[in-house]
């Protein structure tokens, strides 16, 4: 737990929320500030800044759970898709620096755009690739 | 093995991909139209249409497997962070219908804006949460 987290806050009882479905090691509610109707954040109790300093233990389970929850997320909303996110660090648009996991239903013409993709140069993949396999 | 699915061919080898990871279970490989260099899917080796029919056994370590592929991503390309993110059915964006998460670096001023939130009406939050509670 780490006092200042409003993340914590919220698992704690101290801060309300609309609290959508909790087990042992996660918490689900409803963001405040829903991209659609139903956008739910799922968090692991423990506190963990980010995807990257969570410990495996900790993730093991959270997207089949998420998956279980977003299922429900569907149906309530009458939904036929969805996106998954994970934001990690400032530069992604991380306000909140407690692991959550972003399930946003979507709608035909709800006015959001996935980030455009453009194309490497001649060769650039390859040693893209290389770069990114010598770090593993 | 679906014998019409991009993805699959990928991983029978019939279509070439920027390889940077390869386990029992999943494959990971450069996106070829990146919203950042360095962009990288995680895919299961077997075929299935997105996250929602996909079994519990299969998406068990994909998370943590995604995380350690994130952190070689980063350091690759030289980013501070990134956004994971599963587009599930046609209306959120998935095109390849071959479950995949997406890892995509960013960097500062790149021009990719996250999907902006509104406000929910007086007493809605709760109307829906409760809507998901029963379809949980």
């Amino acid at each position: 737990m780490n006092p200042d987290c409003i993340f914590c806050k919220i698992v704690k009882g101290e801060i309300p929320c609309a609290k959508v479905y909790e087990n042992q090691k996660y918490v689900a509610f409803l963001d405040i500030t829903p991209v659609n109707p139903g956008h739910t954040l799922v968090i692991p109790k423990e506190h963990y800044e980010d995807l990257l300093n969570t410990p495996d233990s900790v993730l093991d389970g959270m997207l089949n759970d998420s998956k279980k929850i977003a299922k429900a997320v569907l149906k309530a909303v009458g939904a036929e898709g969805f996106n998954l996110t994970v934001n990690v660090g400032p530069v992604s648009g991380q306000v909140v620096p407690h692991l959550h996991i972003h399930i946003m239903p979507r709608f035909p013409n709800d006015g959001h755009h996935l980030f455009k993709g453009g194309a490497y140069k001649e060769g650039e993949i390859q040693k893209v690739a290389e770069k990114i396999r010598q770090n593993l």
